[in-house]
């Protein structure tokens, strides 16, 4: 598990039998569902969705290194790697108990919007911090 | 529609209510579904279905422009990219009737394995042959 | 397609090559959402989501009689089978286009429920009038 | 949680943002997942994903007590109700943690069939016994 040792956040996925697909394998659009609820336990630290505001995935990807199979625990790393004005982008790392090993690594870029209007907006001030402290106590760890 | 001229297969997807999540728009992780079900499309044409090869994701990507909502119905761009020796590069373009526009573009990296031992073949070389003649068709188009 | 003969909504669902699990048939919870788009469908028609009202499912039931496969197109009937005060229970039958016949039937009773308590309340007179027109459609055909 | 005493295996099922429709409460499609999911843990305990037949979803119901909403963690209590000679009936609690309630309930009829020709088949009888003694303890914790 030193391989998810830079991330401040780890959330653990059960991997369900109903997604794997016809090939027998988790499908890799499941991979998605996986790191957004990893995003969402990240969040869920900053207090985030009690903002007046909305965190839209403007792009992600994922890298996908070898197949997982039912059953399999999954631990699952996510920092914020980079800060912008109304911007952030996270990079997940997906550890598999079965396989000892990480079987996936994946990114997304999320925009701050405003609940009503839907138009880009600034990442609050205490948000950031927040972030920048969470990530700070991973770098004094290593 | 003229966005979609340069893809030789263009997949019809309906909208599904509950594709959407809790931001009341369609959720990222039911892109990559409907863009596998495009390339489905796309590998029918081949028939590669039938061949002793499973054609594994392994990597995918995906930029979103605009919030799509239910009801809707999309129209899907598949085209190859970049042919390989064991694999080939899929571009995607996803258009929506609702907003007349290109709302995503996505990617995959699809890689052939062989269905018994999961390990890295060579595409067969009639399936290269319909790959080219399916792609040769659209740039005969333009 | 008789088989359908008594349902005034008629939905047309493409089944998804990622609507099967590792059994290599679509997976029974698939289903549910087919029915649910079924439902729309129908509520679509009677303009309720317009309404200060939620449907709310609040049980549902599916009978699964033969293994449906990636390719198929599935016709979903979808009627009101009784109207009660704040409820209507709905009756699904789920056709396959290869298979040439009914593969499963469902079954849901919907509550309406007031948008911002969440308790329930009676269904719009206009709508309740529409849904019986809607159903009387079926019956003058027959 | 005495309100799952009477099921002898309980599996934990964390509930995902994703797993939240339009209405901001899980959808009642994704109830199915999470009963499969702990059925596939009583299926475990009995070791028939080794034997020669599937274990397929003849038919399955739920009812919806109260919405669940993210993030919760839910107790999915299941038993076998019934045992025929190639089928049994399961019974399903869903349990939320946030709520300190059952939320839903289900059932699910079971039946095996032969994996090289999907026809009906008995129940082996070293897994009937299984599910006997599975089912026992818990009636002698009662």
């Amino acid at each position: 598990m030193n391989a998810l040792q830079d991330y401040p956040v780890i959330y653990e996925q059960k991997v369900a039998w109903g997604d794997m697909d016809a090939f027998g394998h988790v499908n890799n659009v499941i991979y998605y569902r996986y790191i957004e609820s990893a995003r969402l336990c990240y969040l869920g630290r900053l207090n985030i969705l009690n903002e007046d505001i909305y965190t839209v995935v403007a792009s992600n990807q994922c890298q996908y290194f070898q197949p997982v199979l039912y059953p399999d625990c999954l631990k699952i790393g996510a920092r914020v790697d980079e800060l912008r004005n109304s911007a952030f982008r996270m990079h997940y790392s997906i550890w598999s108990e079965q396989l000892k090993d990480i079987v996936a690594v994946g990114e997304a870029v999320i925009v701050c919007v405003n609940k009503t209007d839907m138009k880009k907006t600034q990442i609050p001030h205490h948000i950031k911090d927040k972030i920048k402290a969470l990530e700070k106590e991973i770098h004094h760890l290593i």
